[in-house]
């Protein structure tokens, strides 16, 4: 018997120089590479690493949109890094709306937890698929697309969303026109909508220029 | 503004030629390809092939392990095909167990929708890293490695889980040794574990050999 | 000598029951995959199928938006099927304009042939990066972001681009919005932009609902 | 004839900027990231980074499972950092054994160089797949699937195997189970086995708790 | 402990419309894909599927390379398509040479079987890497560059070569330029060869043009 | 309306934890890892990183090649980094080549900007893809492949040309063969050229050995 634990040592010690992690918490105070992070040493990981507290509680939805978007990327969840996978968490009052959006590194995937949401996708094609979705129904968004989702019932509605990506990015359509410094004529331009219009949306939302 | 309009028409028939799709709705009755089923065609495509119902009500958890899965994956919901993505349900009565598996193909995040789930997995350093899970927050498990969930509380409870594939396998434990017909010796000979105890799991899983 | 000769058709004849194929010239009758188009056999491949002719003339820009874009994307260039690249060009006259848009799966170079394009791209961090380029110049424009090209100056220009996939997609803002039967209520909820506005851009872009 | 010297070393010259790495010889006193270990500089590569020696020798099977694996993944072979291909050999003295296990990050190819072995490995649809290899035979096991090797003959065998992967990571199902701090509560509660025999068990291989 | 039974089989039926293969053997009468050939159902797989017994005797050396290079990718053995590896073997009897050759789709690791092999490839930079290798000592060739075999040393020697890919490709240089119709005034060119040398490699090696 | 500005400021705050990178700007002074090199931080990216402007101008010809390759690698255009995708410029005076090479890494596309060039491929089954191209024509170059450009007309020829990799490699074959240490013998032995020739092409190339 003796023996067999001796094998196992000495099987685990040939191994000890190699490179056995299954995993790579990130370092987030690293630069990153394409691929993610860096890793933290795997005596330093622990089961906590692998767990996320932030999506328990609903977003403040007391806003102009009614809604909240609760990440939890790689940036506020280490133990995501490399493994190809993120999170997040929707909260929508009624009239709720998380506005049209991309993500521009993955696909969603969304689980319904309460109430009602109308979500849809546009395609390079142009066409709309739209749906109303109830609790416990899933949805996919493909990768890039345009997308959105809006509460239209009565009570509140939440959502847990997983990404194909630890980073997938989010890019708001409203903010990337109208909350930056992006030249209105530029905006005008390339949009045909008209200056007036990008100027009141700019004065909403804090754009310059 | 007419002249507009057949502007975009006429970028869009441009295009009409080209490869436009930006998903891969499944056709399950092609045969498949390492990177997944053939695309039916985008004129056929629904809003509804991006919707999975499957996973609003609990799976029956009146049997000895009281627990249920419920997969959502490329066969269930053909929508994900190709989009790196899959999903499923579980759910645990009180002392429901998801025995110990892996996912030879995929990561793993793990959302808890209901009760208190231990959760844990083995990494290729033999280390072991558990949590017991509140609602609300999230696991993830990394890519082929050792698994389980089990509900040591007194309620039920349920989870959404997401994968980094559209197809991530799953490999139960106790079914690739127990319920096939993978010869009794073998089985002693590289697990070991004696016959007795082989052969009375072989009689309860319905396994042979 | 002739041994040689013997040698190498042996060595030929042992891999011919091999899959040589370091190409897959895309078969666009049969349905496509998540990792492309099947093949044409081998044997069917001529030289002239890695070659495209139609970015050689410039498009037509006598539109509403004075630009034009020539696809060479995999439905025209069946070639780079599974090559992870496709082409295209833009042709903008004066005032010409490649409205605000995405590739959902590729990046992008542009190479200036002729005249001044002013071209920028937003992040998903919300900062705009924008630079006016001349004949010659090269710029990148990373994965999904919204972008955006422009001829400012007072000849016309021209761009040769490539992008890294053999399908990259396009998905152009105005027409995902306007262009379609996305009803304006979800338009107007998702984007902040008033009914007026949105029902005036529906007119010019064809758009219903 | 000069000219053309210096053509080409300054076509060289030109290069001298990029990136011309071809490989990444694994740095292994930098942290790891997703993608591998960071690269030494090509000026300090030599031709015996590309070399391993530690496959020439059988292991040592004088132990309980009359075997021995000895890896040659970038841990030990900083060569293959990036290339995604890692080696190992196997001994297997008659009636040796290596273990039921799996790789969670790569398949497997076994040539076996000497002696039978019989292998096998069992897929998620709970199917068997077991051979009796002899010397010249190759066998591929598909990612992440339990899989073992044993010599049921009377001479020792030994194979040398390669992995789609630097890091193919290792976990042996008995190591994993009863080799570490794994409740011995949650053991029987996610294997069937009874604790008596996951104590036993434990005791054999240095399991605790 | 029917119920358990009962349980693993409803399971397993759960997952029955689920695409369930972990693998995908190779169907060679179907077209290819860009990720490989669509899989043969898996109720068709038998456990011979996956191992091939193409290597396992030398190849014919008596030709004027005295070499042999057989295959086993997945054109002879379909079991590993969609896995990421092929396999093949090398035998060099005395002088016998592998002639400069790539491998355009993978890198390569080489395990010597017998006797001593003088192998090296060089790099992008132009580097040489060169090494003698005797009996179980490993070499990798990383992706696309030019390498070569020969066998220096008096007795016959042997090798088991891996590649990351299914289909890695094999382009021998003399056959490329010489043993085809590529025009001999563009191999001048394009290789500063001189007319003489290469009619007289065409003829050897059975050239037109 | 102040909170609506309240609310999106909120939302981008609730990100700035994460990571927000949709591109990795190259630090060149950092190690690469096999995805490229680590970022520099994103507050330190500006437009100008995503643009090079070194292919405007037509490398030097007067060589005894008459042609010239600039490359744009992420070595020169660090805003490439982990974007898929690289770029250079061919030049070609009358009769110039570029010599049979291959890039290790990646596929090509080629965009005629002027003149007649004639350029070519040869595939793992030796077949032969050439053709005359003519400004505006695009071919593309799949992996690894030998390939090469003359210009066969008598005014001189430009082209743009793309990688599939941000770092593709290139393997020039001559430089490969003759323009390092690779001893002759092993040159002879591996190419069937005559130690006459090598030596004498050693001599114009500045190899030695």
């Amino acid at each position: 018997m003796m023996m067999r634990i001796i094998f196992l040592l000495s099987l685990l010690f040939a191994l000890s120089n190699a490179s056995v992690q299954d995993f790579c918490v990130a370092n987030l105070k690293r630069a990153e590479t394409p691929a993610g992070y860096p890793c933290i040493r795997p005596m330093h990981v622990k089961a906590s690493d692998f767990v996320f507290s932030g999506l328990g509680t609903p977003g403040n939805t007391t806003n102009i949109i009614s809604a909240a978007v609760t990440p939890g990327f790689v940036g506020q969840f280490p133990g995501l890094n490399g493994l190809g996978l993120s999170t997040a968490r929707l909260d929508l009052a009624p009239k709720g709306v998380i506005p049209m959006h991309t993500h521009p590194g993955a696909s969603e995937v969304l689980f319904v937890l309460d109430g009602y949401i109308t979500a849809g996708f546009i395609s390079s094609a142009n066409a709309v698929y739209v749906q109303t979705l109830k609790p416990g129904q899933v949805m996919v968004f493909p990768q890039g697309l345009l997308h959105f989702q809006i509460n239209q019932g009565k009570a509140k509605a939440a959502a847990f969303v997983t990404f194909s990506s630890a980073n997938p990015g989010l890019q708001i359509l409203n903010s990337a026109l109208f909350a930056n410094n992006l030249p209105t004529d530029l905006i005008v331009g390339t949009t045909f909508l008209d200056a007036t219009t990008v100027k009141k949306l700019k004065g909403v939302l804090g754009g310059t220029g």
